[in-house]
């Protein structure tokens, strides 16, 4: 799992950062995921190593514009790019749907591969073989979810040359050990699969947390998660805006993710504000942040950090 | 006047050129009017010298979302930059108004300055002391306008000495006269301002045709048009493509160039197709039409260009 900070700024792009959206690259898939997508998420595609034709799913965390203002050109530019494109699923609040047929019906885009829209609701949003997706309502002004990917737990490797040693013929049953099954040999014996296997490989967990004030709820979803995801709209010696316009701090952000025990914070979507200038800059609201969670990073548009895999 | 592409690409951003937006920047105002307006075009004006907040009118062609995906996030921004904004009108089909407000509505944006949509039809579009604004109907798949700015005759350059010299008293009869007006001074003198006014200073002429496919009413729009922009998605050699399209070649551009007598034409729109690595190229698309009509240039993102004062 890597994810790739598409934008990092909050309700305007400024020129070294755009609006909302991050990408999710899950490994041994040529699939990207993603979070949010404000204006110009096509062109920041466009200036990084993957393609909007891998885009699979993406996750929309509310309605306010800067989160997605990008999807109706993008959306229309992966039906252009001429190859075979995949279907799209997307994720988000009711009037998601609504809002993308508006901007196809106006715009006369005609869609060449499936788009489909599915409402969130608190819970699970998404599963697969390897991996579930779920939400919690934040608290911003419109109704806001955040969401949290969870790879799932895997069996640890199979030990083949210990197999072989104790005479198992490779075949079908070499599957059914590796998956943990207890299997019957032809000679009587009684294998258990654990015993031929390394430790369980713990599935590792990533969240997303945008827009919100502090809350209980992002902690909830955050817990013991390998990378949080939050946003630190402002510093902490403006947190008279953070709760009038139900953004978070950076101080904030850092006690979301102590409470939740999360592995690592990375903030992100920065008020235009703290620009070279003002007397308060994003390395303050860094500072702020690591007071509280040490292990903070401040994210930059294009910055690409793995979720590690966690210790078993 | 001076133009200012913000985007030259055809459908879908590339690299180096934004989907459709052209900047106007007009003398004596500090004002810009903008024609389209595809997604990311607030991107370009922070790469640019110009500000959002100096928009004051908006020209939509028609509703293909590479000319109107970067509206909904513009005008936010223009809002939220914090600087008294003045009103916007916006003029496009009929559509635009409702697309505008599903796009405010789903987003929730709520305008702080009045923004006003007005339906074009051909004709005149809109006029003030110093411009005239009309349009005529293209021929694309979907209803397209294209516009045309003319900056009225004024007036030659008064000649105060000479008043003076005629004994003429400084005060309000020099604006009388200024306006060419026939004044009876105090001692019975007739004096015809026009007499004391250099050769009238003869408007500008700026034409905007995209997209069209070749079309009699892009040459009457166009008509002896100082500058013609002109959309040239196609190299002749895919005349077919343009045809079945309903957009024009390199050589369509240069034909509407040469009917219409213009003084300069610019080609823009250009489909990514001819990028590096295709048998053909855009400087191909400049021979063709340079073949037709010499005096033609390609755009290009940032290019800024001078609408020359026409010879009296
Ligand atoms: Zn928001
Ligand atoms: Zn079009």
């Amino acid at each position: 799992m890597q994810i790739t900070f598409l934008g990092t700024s909050s309700g305007v792009p400024t020129r070294s950062r755009n609006v909302s959206a991050v990408a999710l690259r899950l490994p041994q898939r040529a699939e990207v995921w993603l979070f949010d997508c404000g204006e110009g998420t096509q062109h920041q595609f466009l200036r990084s190593d993957f393609k909007t034709s891998q885009i699979r799913r993406i996750f929309v965390t509310h309605m306010h514009g800067d989160h997605i203002f990008g999807l109706p050109g993008l959306l229309a530019s992966c039906g252009l790019a001429g190859n075979q494109q995949q279907p799209i699923d997307l994720y988000g609040p009711p009037q998601l749907k609504d809002y993308l047929q508006a901007c196809r019906r106006y715009s006369q885009t005609h869609s060449s591969y499936p788009i489909r829209v599915h409402t969130t609701e608190p819970g699970k949003v998404y599963e697969d073989d390897d991996y579930i997706v779920s939400c919690e309502r934040l608290k911003h002004r419109i109704p806001a979810h955040g969401y949290r990917v969870v790879e799932k737990d895997r069996t640890g490797h199979f030990d083949v040359k210990r197999a072989a040693a104790l005479g198992i013929p490779p075949g079908p049953v070499y599957g059914q050990l590796k998956r943990g099954e207890v299997v019957t040999l032809p000679d009587g014996r009684k294998i258990h699969g654990a015993d031929l296997c390394g430790p369980p490989i713990i599935g590792r967990k990533l969240v997303y947390c945008t827009d919100t004030v502090f809350c209980e709820n992002a902690i909830k979803l955050a817990d013991q998660a390998d990378v949080l995801i939050h946003e630190a709209t402002f510093a902490h010696q403006d947190a008279d805006l953070a709760y009038q316009r139900l953004h978070s701090t950076s101080t904030m952000a850092a006690q979301v993710a102590l409470a939740a025990q999360v592995k690592q914070l990375i903030m992100t979507h920065f008020s235009p504000r703290y620009a070279p200038g003002n007397p308060l800059q994003l390395d303050d609201l860094l500072a702020e942040a690591k007071a509280i969670f040490p292990n903070t990073l401040m994210a930059r548009d294009f910055l690409t950090c793995d979720v590690a895999p966690a210790a078993a």
